[in-house]
């Protein structure tokens, strides 16, 4: 399905459309300067109170159910992959660093026996969730949105009960939040520079606390403000532990946003859109259709997508013809005489590693990835530790496997020839690779990768009920079974 | 003093100098993207490595005497508008949104009876400090440095103990590194938006925070990188809770980068300088030498000036003409026929205010300003409340006051003119306020300041001993002894 028909599918009636914009006039609040004029005024207009408003109004009812469905699966994704990250020398740094200074155990790390305060486990949770950088993509601006959104409310689930379907109806509308804002930004505040899913990601972690929360509009404007008055991260820091950083202070400086405008801790009206707001101090493109336009009837919330591989989604293409051939003729290693790959100029160039001596190095080698996908019909976090790059039958494997460039070969797009001992050939051709938005992830794939996750980690007695819980999130009457349930026991 | 004279008269002999910079070859951490080229590699070369190892490397025995004092004067000025705040509603709120979530009582909140973990606090007391809008200020770049920088290790020294020579050296270079990295990107990024306190403000609260850490070079590094991804504040906040909100999340922000950092969590190696680095992202001038060259010779620590009046300073020259005539002849209201002002357009244009309703307002009305200074002889926080513009004495003689704007006057300029009823004429012209660089308040007029602050909150034989406490900064063995003379016995 491409991306307008996915929309049109996902366009509800008109009993779901936002009314016209009405004239708020709100006092100002304590102001000595007044709030500057907005740059556009026809399409700024208001765009705060506009958002607010909608967020603050939209009920769970509200939701198409392929809405619903696709929160359930981000949920679920982030969930393994928060468990996942939860061992790394990342996470323990970050513990120790915080464990003196957290507060009341209020919440749950997953993966971990520590609880934090709400905020400082938000923080926690979001960055292991981001640290295989295997969580889930809004692909039309590379925000990694549940991070911030989910790290946050499923934390303060835990301090302030709330159903699993209001859970969701948050975790829907806080990841809209973001995506919107994004939009309206992408690329150029990107392309300058900014780690879009920490600036974008804390509107939306302010916007889903302050919902659950139960802030009232003129709240919801001030947790929007406070939320524009902290962006998180800068694409300098990718390659380091500040890039799964970002994710999490974007959690944490959300729930920070919300939780002081509960108590009417005030920003000013048009953080947003005013002229010296957000949009035009952070980027040189403001389009602030995409944040007010359709509140209620487009849901990007629909456009997201989930990695099926534990790498960069350039070689998902080589990977998913590797697994489809092998389990199509359920090849092993010793069957296979070489392999022939056409691939786009960005493969080599992005993924042109031969010998990899690292598991990180791994994940930059389109070689390694098709060797060990051959071989384990896998390649998921575990296919790119340091132990899988060193393992003799998977380097013998790798050093069958050819690459060579064509530009008539799109970026998604990969032609697989696999030559047999005994001569055959075998040919895949992939237009889209599993993951994309025209070949999403089965629920059952998705099972698949979070067992694989959790695998260690939680007992498989454990991981079963994880998944039971997280598929039925709707039907929760305490969202926080969640956290407590991805604790080991 | 002029400013040139002044940075004269604080360069020291060459012993201090850093050395010329050298490669450092550090491996880079933890990689998959190479960092990028810098885009002036010229002045751009190793700047955070370069800032971290003069942080990391400065001793209190290399600060020249006037830098000493100087910062002792910040100290002793940020004590005072943090107590004088601590009753506002602004913090009210915030305590009651945070206190649920505070980890272990740690350190004062100044002026109160509450204790916070050190990041909460931090950002408690860096609020109140500037809830008045009454702190100091770094006159090139409109920096309000001690509030995050102060905010952050007067918590912190409550939890690492700290000397008083080590406290106010982590002071000076975290108001060093803040108003080098803001003149290296001011006025475009001030000018674009950014509030440039809470933006610049996290590096130094995190450099002093990692100073008193006794972070290595390579801990600093990755301190100012995580600083970089945490910038806060918009202009387009100033007139609500959010102004002040500012410095104290740079507080907390920079405790956070500098804790973590502590533990080796990494970031990466030229976060403020690279393509992608902050400079880059964040404005559309970058400087560096603003911020490498002569790192121990001249010190914007120096520049730092304090507000005597509570009120915006485009009024000030004529508050310091009122305050004089009054004093000089001993003024009454009941003497004075009428008082005429020639002053700047700005005046008017921003403090034409003729008949102010309520406190807040008082701060931008020339009239309320010079009839309250020739009364009480002052114009702090009580000469700004509701009482002050609704007292009938002060109306009244507020409405003998008339101004007349004259372009050859310059903003820092008044020319006042008494007419007594007894006929005689009495004139006064300012050519740089009291609070100016050139005519920096004495250590008198900061005490009398500090007193009207603390009045009410702390008693007066409590506001003497903390009042000789700060004076004595340097010879304390345990700097927290500040932090907890400010709460009210």
């Amino acid at each position: 399905m491409n991306e307008s028909t996915r929309r049109q599918f996902l366009k509800v009636s008109a009993t779901t459309a936002v009314a016209a914009p009405a004239v708020l006039g709100l006092a100002q609040a304590d102001g000595d300067t007044p709030p500057a004029p907005a740059a556009n005024p026809a399409a700024a207009h208001e765009v705060t109170h506009r958002l607010a408003r909608y967020i603050v109004n939209a009920r769970y009812e509200d939701l198409p159910e392929g809405v619903r469905k696709e929160g359930t699966r981000t949920l679920l994704n982030w969930v393994g992959v928060a468990v996942g990250g939860s061992r790394h020398e990342t996470i323990t740094c970050a513990v120790s660093a915080l464990a003196p200074f957290s507060g009341p155990p209020q919440a749950a790390l997953l993966g971990r026996r520590e609880r934090f305060d709400i905020m400082n486990a938000a923080f926690i949770n979001g960055v292991s969730s981001h640290i295989f950088d295997y969580d889930d993509t809004h692909l039309k601006t590379i925000i990694h949105p549940a991070g911030p959104v989910v790290s946050a409310i499923l934390a303060l689930a835990e301090y302030h009960p709330v159903s699993g379907r209001d859970f969701l109806n948050a975790l829907v509308l806080g990841i809209e939040t973001s995506c919107r804002i994004g939009n309206a930004v992408y690329p150029n505040h990107y392309d300058v520079g900014w780690h879009i899913t920490g600036t974008a990601g804390v509107f939306g972690a302010a916007a889903a606390t302050g919902k659950v929360l139960g802030l009232n509009e003129q709240q919801m404007v001030w947790a929007l403000g406070l939320a524009a008055s902290q962006p998180v991260g800068l694409r300098e820091s990718f390659g380091s532990m500040n890039k799964s950083f970002n994710p999490g202070r974007a959690a944490s400086n959300g729930i920070f946003a919300a939780l002081l405008a509960s108590k009417n801790f005030t920003s000013s009206n048009g953080m947003i859109e005013a002229k010296r707001g957000w949009a035009n101090t952070i980027s040189t493109k403001q389009d602030y259709r995409e944040i007010t336009e359709d509140l209620g009837q487009r849901y990007e919330m629909a456009l997201n997508t989930y990695k099926p591989f534990a790498c960069g989604i350039v070689i998902h293409p080589a990977i998913d013809a590797a697994i489809r051939l092998r389990n199509q003729y359920q090849l092993t290693p010793g069957d296979i005489a070489s392999v022939q790959l056409r691939v786009n100029p960005l493969v080599i160039e992005l993924t042109g590693k031969k010998t990899p001596q690292e598991g990180l190095q791994g994940k930059f080698s389109v070689y390694h990835a098709v060797a060990v996908a051959l071989i384990d019909g896998a390649a998921g976090e575990k296919q790119f530790s340091d132990r899988a790059v060193r393992d003799q039958k998977i380097m013998t494997l790798r050093d069958r496997v050819n690459a060579t460039v064509d530009p008539t070969i799109l970026p998604e797009q990969v032609d697989m020839t696999i030559t047999l001992k005994d001569g055959r050939k075998l040919h895949q051709f992939i237009a889209h690779a599993i993951g994309s938005l025209e070949v999403p992830m089965t629920d059952q794939q998705l099972e698949t990768k979070f067992t694989d996750l959790t695998e260690g980690i939680l007992s498989a007695a454990q991981t079963r009920q994880l998944l039971k819980d997280c598929w039925q999130v709707a039907q929760l009457s305490d969202a926080s079974l969640i956290a407590q349930a991805a604790v080991p026991q």
